[in-house]
């Protein structure tokens, strides 16, 4: 990146841009071994024990759709990033940027939508801040969040420890998250609910069953191409997929057909990919299924020698490369 | 607060209005001790440690300032209210929300300055997020970060451990930071800079002069008036301040006698208030002043029994009680 651009939707997207922006200005600048892992969370040592420690910010326009809203998503993410670092999750934080005029009866639903999820996950939310700018400086209400997790002293998880024989393992069904916000923003008639929910104790349960999992990662921003293609480029390997195996939630094959998207390119928001030594694949996955969040988890794909990106097996029984979404394909998707 | 209100600027200022909001409608539906507790930092316990845990937007227009920009005060700013928790730092986050349109130069040299901070202090950004919306719907770069400490075992501070017989300590003058951006934005020619800085180590030094501090915050929105007043309110005594005592930045007496303003409701961000048992003031007070930002440290208030306000001892030896700032005195000040 040039220092006369300027910053384009497309660096949010989570796809190629923002990659270019975060490694190309950002990590060159904030260098050091956590941040340049780009894994989902960051792993801290203290005092002997490791911490996982994540942060999101979210601007989801509109604050509220269908299975879902801006407060549970904040909750739900970065738990589930701290979760994708293998961090057991204990504490939040919160950040509010509210607009001026923000009508009060909007901010308490979304504040009593996070007090929900966080009961519910278990994890409290420790300490907070709030700012207000003048009418028309932000839209409505962002959020960011950051969280703490312990690490079991067992557990060594990062997107470049994929191995050649590993199994590609997919929590269920993808596509819901950002059908259900596309639909609710265009008013498209689709029955889609984002599957937005929080993951760490799905992540718990698999790495009780084997603790060896080597990656785990929630395909947000970018889809399950993104993050694949992430993990394909952190380990150096190729990630052979399945494309028929991979289950689409409710509702998307339609939305995808009408609007003409890539399934693999939508956002999720209660969805993880476990990259399994072959070894830990069965156990991994009957715990997997055997968890509410996890019921239609199956194996997606494997990891292979050779060039590090996604080859996708076609259901038509052809091959391609699975491309990544370069620009931002649905803006404040989360 | 009603729910049929809507959100203010006032809501925004670190004053009353600030903590309304804060007290009757997050807290009630957040609720958790360590949230309750409303101190800058939350402290967590993990395997038998302690740690302080922050965060904090900011918002503040102009990005540049003299003396700082927004990201040299998002990494100060998190690293003090950690360090006001009592912990020693060792790791930041960092949320960006960018505006669409934003030039990537501008960006470069914030990051610069969040890097350069961040070496100076010691203490990692270890990871991030970037989101960006639409043009219009931000102004220009927030940016969220969130802190994580470590808190010796023998510190214990907080804002409700003033007790009767304390001395209220101040680690130098205030009000530079509120006039050098209140000038930048209004074209005041003062000659004034924000006392952005980094105070873990100020704090790590008073700590190691004496561990037995009851309560520390830096006193940024709202001022010292505001923090004294929550001092006042959670430890349910009565701050006695000598006006004579209170140091004013460069520039400060000035810009307050041509605006009409309280130097004790401005924001500082290189200063902090150390509450300390009358057989530790001597002891920490003398390692404020061998420290570099403590300089000019100097014992300010007692702590007495009484109503739970500050009461301001006055210049020409008058009594009166210190308001705190009812709205926001200004805007985006952090």
């Amino acid at each position: 990146m040039r220092n006369d651009e300027m910053i384009l939707l497309d660096h949010g997207g989570g796809g190629r841009a923002s990659r270019r922006l975060i490694e190309e200005m950002l990590l060159p600048r904030l260098r050091n071994s956590a941040l340049a892992r780009l894994d989902d969370a960051a792993e801290l040592s203290v005092n002997g024990y490791r911490l996982s420690f994540s942060t999101d910010s979210y601007v989801v326009d509109p604050l509220f759709f269908p299975g879902g809203d801006i407060g549970k998503l904040a909750v739900h993410g970065t738990l589930n990033d701290v979760a994708m670092g293998g961090g057991n999750p204990i504490a939040l934080s919160v950040g509010l940027i509210m607009e001026e005029g923000l009508p009060t009866d909007v901010l308490v639903r979304v504040i009593d939508s996070m007090a929900e999820a966080s009961r519910q996950a278990g994890v409290p939310i420790v300490t907070g801040d709030t700012k207000v700018v003048p009418r028309g400086k932000a839209d409505k209400l962002f959020i960011n969040t950051a969280g703490i997790g312990i690490i079991a002293p067992d557990v060594h998880v990062s997107g470049s420890f994929a191995r050649p024989g590993d199994v590609v393992l997919l929590s269920g069904p993808i596509g819901s998250h950002g059908v259900a916000v596309m639909a609710e923003r265009s008013g498209l008639e689709v029955a889609c609910r984002s599957d937005t929910a929080a993951l760490h104790g799905l992540v718990q349960d698999m790495l009780q069953a084997f603790a060896g999992v080597h990656c785990l990662r929630d395909p947000t921003r970018g889809g399950l191409a993104a993050v694949l293609d992430e993990i394909a480029k952190q380990s150096s390997v190729c990630v052979h997929l399945q494309e028929t195996s991979v289950p689409l939630g409710p509702g998307v094959q339609a939305a995808c057909e009408i609007l003409g998207l890539e399934p693999m390119h939508l956002a999720n928001e209660g969805v993880l990919v476990g990259v399994v030594p072959e070894q830990g694949a069965t156990p991994v996955l009957q715990a997997m299924q055997a968890h509410p969040l996890g019921r239609n988890a199956c194996a997606i794909g494997t990891v292979q020698e050779g060039e590090a990106h996604v080859i996708l097996h076609t259901a038509i029984g052809g091959q391609r490369i699975l491309s990544v979404p370069s620009g931002d394909l649905l803006p404040r998707i989360c």
